[in-house]
């Protein structure tokens, strides 16, 4: 008996291997392929010879904890205490995982925002609950009539994204005093925010979760290292929970994984001393504004983007395909790859939409538009 | 509802941390405090400015695959399929929590052989199966007639570790000859065989399920690079299994972790070319006679050690006390921490024995036997 007997191969690895396949230019999977930050590698030098190979305590190692701890007060003035609300995980997928595989059981209902990243659902069916799929708006602003009509008695968890993959919207302050307002209705309803961009957000600063008092007593973030220091295979990423709930996902945690990668763990620590956050999103923004230029007098129709390295088109003015055929037709015929949007869609929907990633050098960004435009 | 109501903090996390409160020796968690080689970490400056740091494919590095299958056909003649057969795991932890994870349904029934490792127990938990815990002869040697009276129509795993942690034994061919009769009359149930300290055997070469014709169509083998490498805290594992089984393994690892720290995949399949397992042996049985001839004259009793980095004692000459509370009078008393070995057994049965790990420098395993003799 197949616990996931309907998922088939995630999409990111299928155009991966497509792109690599045909030597197509590799916008697909979200990883920067530019180099990361020479004082990253200079840390990393120099921490190699100390003792920085074994184990890591469990919840992870406690100058990292004290780093987040800070970014946090000061990113979102929330405190958050390092030995109770805080959990290093093996990247943000598997904190989600956890998180999911932690509080849900069998017949549990989520709540999960379509579009969504593709990880949610899978993880909720593992844990034998029941994905509950709600649309987004048609601008992917969250529709709280849809969602609050889709809560029931059974509803365990809602599951936000923001800065939003694929779509790259980000939510407003008054879109967090509905879910606030909506949440006050449903005291049973923890929140999951998944905000993994959260140092890649253009149109506003980002609003997090942590930064809303009335949420951080019902609220689980999920956040990562891997986008905002370029270095998405390193597989570092973290939890902020209540303590009741942390306690809980460290149960869980503590025997799926143990405790994660020590030597990246204090590289990002030390790293986290120099890092420039307001950087990292202007050379986005630069790349956003650069890819949007390069395709505005190309037959695809750009969508806003607001944050994320991700930029959505919609192609109906080349194809009447469905999108997962014109991505592969994209890839084969003219060297592009992407993701088809219709992967994020409960029943694969199909809006003749794909998103392409802009966390690559100006070079791959300029010979990806070049081929595009002669579409 | 909670996941785990009853377990607790693992007891690694327990015993490490009360040593560093205590300025006690370590020998209770298992890892190395001696450097890791010279040549692993100049293979790791090396990589460190090459394309290293985003994802690998979701099944892993694939020269790592490669080296690995290589490794599995010279050690135990077993030729596995790189692209079907293989997938890298965050340490071992994580990939036998995903085989539980992925294969036992609720109410399925796993048999754990006791005294067994700490994290199979809670895994079987989270997916809703039953844990049957059978116990192992008093010379620690698998008792097939209460193994094959614990299997039941619903006994969907065996779990197997070999060598064993915690006690060092290791299973002989006869063992593996019972094993495959038994397996033989109940065509449901799967092995999962840990075999961590594969390359840590002193008694006789370590016989890997892998190397069992008959075998190989119904186990899973977890292993590690953490241990026999040196580097705990990298947490790289990795898994084998019929393609049948890994199709499912893979759908969920997917979605659990989707993929493994790519430096640390990078360094060792490079490592793995001039790495001496061998040597490696070799230093841990030299280490195991220094501890053990260290204490043979004190009033600890000491067990055989076929394998793996552990030493079992028993203190029945020096104190009544339960293990727990011994192991804790010899961190605040004596200054040295251990694992108790009731924490490896179903309702914490008390045999009045501890398991120090020896992988260590000479000089803290001779500081440690110098506090331990004066008992
Ligand atoms: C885990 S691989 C996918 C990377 C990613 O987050 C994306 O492309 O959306
Ligand atoms: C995952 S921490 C425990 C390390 C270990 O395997 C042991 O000490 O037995």
């Amino acid at each position: 008996m197949s616990k996931l007997p309907n998922i088939p191969t995630s999409i990111f690895s299928v155009m991966s291997q497509l792109a690599n396949a045909h030597g197509a230019i590799n916008l697909s999977q979200g990883f920067p392929n530019f180099p990361v930050d020479e004082r990253l590698l200079q840390i990393s030098e120099r921490l190699l010879r100390e003792n920085v190979h074994q184990y890591t305590p469990m919840a992870g190692l406690p100058s990292l904890l004290e780093k987040i701890a800070a970014l946090t007060a000061k990113n979102y003035q929330r405190k958050v205490n390092t030995a109770s609300e805080l959990l290093i995980t093996a990247g943000a997928t598997q904190g989600i995982y956890t998180v999911i595989n932690t509080l849900v059981n069998q017949g549990d209902e989520v709540i999960i925002l379509d579009p969504s990243y593709d990880s949610y659902e899978p993880s909720v069916l593992v844990a034998g609950g029941k994905p509950v799929r709600i649309s987004l708006n048609d601008d992917y602003s969250p529709n709280f009539n849809r969602i609050e009509a889709g809560i029931t008695a059974k509803t365990k968890l809602i599951i936000l994204n923001n800065p939003h993959n694929p779509t790259g919207r980000i939510w407003t302050e008054s879109e967090f005093d509905a879910l606030e307002s909506l949440l006050d209705k449903h005291p049973q309803v923890v929140l999951l925010s998944d905000e993994v961009y959260e140092y890649i957000s253009f149109a506003h600063a980002h609003i997090s979760a942590n930064s809303r008092p009335k949420l951080i007593d019902k609220t689980i973030i999920a956040s990562s290292f891997g986008k905002s220091l370029h270095v998405t295979g390193w597989k570092v990423g973290y939890l902020i929970a209540p303590e009741k709930i942390m306690n809980e996902i460290k149960k869980v945690h503590q025997f799926l994984v143990f405790s994660v990668n020590s030597f990246s763990q204090h590289v990002i620590s030390e790293y986290l001393d120099v890092v420039d956050f307001a950087a990292v999103a202007n050379m986005y923004v630069r790349k956003r504004d650069l890819f949007q230029n390069l395709l505005k007098d190309s037959r695809f129709e750009l969508l806003p983007c607001e944050g994320t390295y991700f930029q959505v088109v919609n192609y109906k003015q080349i194809s009447t395909k469905n999108d997962m055929d014109f991505a592969k037709e994209l890839i084969t015929t003219h060297g592009v790859a992407s993701i088809p949007i219709s992967v994020f869609y409960k029943d694969a929907i199909d809006k003749q939409m794909l998103r392409f990633c802009f966390a690559k050098t100006d070079e791959t960004l300029i010979a990806a538009a070049e081929k595009l435009r002669k579409i």
